[in-house]
């Protein structure tokens, strides 16, 4: 069986590999005290051209939502998010654990407009009785996101110059964030994202790493006793030079950029063999996720040799499902995968 | 600079390191749902003598502390612990974070005796206006404890039954329980661990593994739902067999109470050396922490040559510190100790 | 101007205060633990033919729903509700605010169906990934809803039922229960609601109270340790007998109901008066509230001499307001209504 | 039997009454947006002599004090509070159920010291490893106190220049608060407590109203969004008017100052009437409750005829117990009361 059914089914780069080998009887101070942790700041400070930023690196996406996301709202407020977002579908309510509901909204793209946040926000905020509902006071978006779906630079700045309007801030997932980056359908650079947000992350387990997630904060307000909370939700890890030393190899020498190109590259591969068969998706991505839409014959056919997804039944008895590539993805099984698709 | 603050200095055993660099590329289904995972879980339930106990792995202390106490309690409730215990001095509210009072009470020594618990459980039930306070809804002690102390087989025995006898789960923080039963001076195994107690976790983090602990429940109560728990609290390792690799290697062949018999081992050796020189401690330990009271001089002596850890100033001018092996300290540093500890 | 916006306009039936002045100078105990607290209970527990049954009471609905909710769920579990929930739509996030989210579904009447809480209830606990989402753990429904329909006898018991095969309690918030079950249209007794629910509460504050709601529980599970919930959400009055005094004054001699038959039938009456003049409702409604929708002209007219509540604009210009009757809506003012309404 | 247990065993004083006769039929808007509160508040404002104050008031004071401290902190922040403080001792977790800890200091006598606020400001913010522990946000004290104790104006003083240093607010109790101040040992005014405070409240429920505390706020930040936070936490009374009456009459012709002084004098008439016979207090109150040590057969003879709070037996097996006087104690009664004590 080949895996595509998720970008997180194999360990991690080689790089990154060798270095713990190397590194790992040395002695060094804990909870990210640490020269590798340093360095690798240093490198994702440059990438982003953002010297100002502050860098913690945390284990996991779900421990990364939680923990920006409770260290900038106040009780009262909530998050604004895509009703698809990772947030609202995938973890178990842990925004909610936190004391905070999750305003939704959108399309069934899974991106938001600057528009619909500026609508949701201003219908909570211009109500004569204000107070009765959960104050909007932040906004949180994937890029790409859970459909693969991608914004796009004017998209993004148009959602900031809202946010920043209302006074409330950005905070974008980027879990996948290197497969959007280096999607060739993309017009954004990692800059791009740093200077249209207040807080992002920068996703690793998904990209490269065995796990790690790097959260870049440029927004003082936010920067601002952010250790604490990475303790209180229990993501301060005792050896953190193992983020420190993972994110130290995937800024050096552009390691970041070119694996999530390749997966990227692959993925597109994959849409076009689809396409070419005249096989429609379920969501218009040109990230590493794609969502063809199989009869049930495909689906029984391609899922004899690989495993996917499962997406849901539509009303006509077709089938979703999610391929993924990732940093790991072989040349050679997309290769089989685009005959076998071209057979079906 | 020889390092003797902590017991996460160094990255892991070097069988882990082995087993994760064989399996990197491997694909294998994310979440704990791969094989590692299932044969870790099998040896520990073995080691524990409980075929009947649910096992899950997550990455860290706090993490793991958060999710058992947050699964167990409802929001009436409180956690009875040692007013020294981790939970209390060293993770920044975060059981407050989930909405619980830590209900503190015991003596200088770190550990709580049943008789204590007893009494604070029932100077809350016993009360004619009982629900002015918190309900007391299960105890949290550690193994050994924050001091270094240990608890005797008796001395668990009695606490488990005065939580039986009040319905109450007791669970046991095992960030360092290899360093406890492996002492010389312990009259306790793993098995009697796991019988006396409704959950517990064996500590991977300190003792050989990169990151890990192993939460053991062996209540038919706690067991129920408890991934939710960890999804909510965001401590689902997206992968993990990362930790299933690592407890599979710790629990072939002895190996976790090997590398904890070598720590506890050279401890006491410290111990010693400090006791033959007529250097008092602040705790009476037999675990991997000492805690010897230095004059100032001695202080700067050895933090010329050796980091360990600042625990506060006495009265008189005296400096507690801390020394802490692990199952990576090297017989060679430790002998360098002592001679010194000799010359002071 | 005349008042119609809301059923809280004024204060409480006469028979209510003159008892609160003939009692004001006794000296009783606090919290509930007086003899008027007593009675109410037991006249409360005998209409509804529950002697089983715990009576608490509240000093407002948003409390008493923040109170009972928090008080069935454990953490990772949510509440089922119409998306047009009070508990969604008014109350600033009071129940995320307690950790838990608010699983919505449902159409625009108001109402859930046995059915709609079984899809919900099942594509949650069918996932087999289903820790990832929120466990759905109660069911909160309203009667009459926010918009006035109303549940017949049948509908609530198969919905009851949903939820006993499912082993999930059922949660009526009856802010306005009397106005629903004194409608002419109401196929349903206090008594149905008591055996068709785990918990509900019989709203005083809209109904001929000052303030105050009657919690009634009749599941043993959420009997226990209630009073703790009370307490920590703020909720035990000090002076406990102005609660006490209320509901045994409403429950004495049948007052709840005639008091509340009394706004049913004026608020049918007012219905009519639109029927009749050709003018349609936003909600089919039965109950004290009345959601005609108005052209603007309409709209000006009435509000020259009345308050209502302005619930938004339609597409085509039209606007829906709300009219509510009470307990002390006057005759006479209902009259000269119907009159302006003819009018218009 | 004659009541001295508790401060809240009548209604409340005539003229709050006869108000709420009076306007009963009265038809207002809802939520506190009527005429009373607003003249309430106005008078408030200007007995404080502060123009500037928001003035909100909310039904009891564990409501009170739960809203006012959430509206405060942040996730990572905790409240000062001496250990015998109310939140800490009769709130049933209430404030860790909002995710806070409760930081304690403090001796016997229920009042915190400023530089005992510094000490523990300073020793949570000046670790290396501050991130660790919950970080100060506030600080809450009563005054009086739970133990009757009073601060003094330079005490006051002392306290909130010292919060104002390290820019953490200050939050007074009051739930007491005219029987601290109109206590002839007393030398702070109602302005003396709004000039040296973030925010305060002045407790109506012990004070001649049925229900109620006014919270008073001068400090901006404080004041911001505060609405959310009393809907949010099930503090918005629907007939807020209620609220606004007995306010309303309570600061007209100073009955509230009027009220407080009987009680104080007569609490004072009591103690003097122990200590002539020589018998000791645990604390040394000057407000309305008087905390004398009895012998048992003391106690005994005195709960025949008076029903006291019982607080608990000493190691000699003396009783302490708590006589309160209020704003309905009858002079007659305490007369008595003294004649049986010069009896004992």
């Amino acid at each position: 069986m080949i895996r595509f059914e998720c970008d997180y089914t194999e360990g991690a780069h080689e790089n990154i590999i060798k270095k713990l080998v190397e590194t790992n009887f040395e002695q060094t101070a804990g909870y990210g005290n640490d020269p590798y942790t340093e360095s690798a700041k240093a490198k994702i400070r440059k990438a982003c051209n953002r010297p100002d930023a502050d860098v913690h690196f945390l284990v996991g996406g779900t421990q990364a939502n939680i923990t920006v996301i409770a260290s900038i709202l106040k009780h009262h407020q909530g998050v604004i998010s895509a009703h698809t977002g990772h947030i609202q579908e995938h973890e178990t309510g842990a925004i909610e654990a936190t004391g905070h509901r999750i305003i939704t909204t959108g399309n069934d793209d899974g991106k938001l407009t600057a528009q619909q946040i500026i609508d949701i926000y201003d219908s909570h905020m211009n109500d004569s009785i204000r107070e009765f509902y959960v104050q909007p006071g932040m906004v949180y978006i994937s890029h790409p996101t859970e459909n693969g779906t991608m914004y796009t630079k004017k998209e993004i700045e148009d959602i900031y110059a809202a946010c920043k309007e209302r006074n409330i801030p950005l905070f974008i997932d980027g879990a996948r964030l290197g497969y959007g980056l280096m999607s060739p359908k993309s017009d954004m650079t990692l800059e791009d994202i740093a200077n249209n947000s207040d807080v992002f992350y920068i996703g690793g387990t998904k990209v490269g790493a065995l796990f790690g997630e790097a959260v870049v904060i440029t927004n003082e307000a936010v920067k601002k006793d952010f250790r604490y909370h990475i303790k209180q939700r229990g993501g301060l890890l005792a050896k953190g030079r193992l983020l420190g030393i993972q994110f130290d190899v995937l800024f050096e020498d552009n390691l970041y950029f070119e694996v999530s190109k390749h997966a990227a590259t692959l993925a597109l591969d994959i849409k076009n063999a689809f396409l070419e068969k005249g096989i429609p998706f379920r969501y218009d991505s040109d990230s590493n996720q794609q969502f063809p839409i199989l009869t049930k014959e495909q689906y029984e056919t391609i899922t004899e040799k690989y495993s996917v997804s499962y997406n849901g039944e539509l009303p006509d008895g077709r089938v979703v499902v999610r391929f993924c590539t990732s940093w790991a993805t072989k040349e050679e099984d997309v290769k089989a995968l685009i005959e076998d698709i071209k057979a079906l």
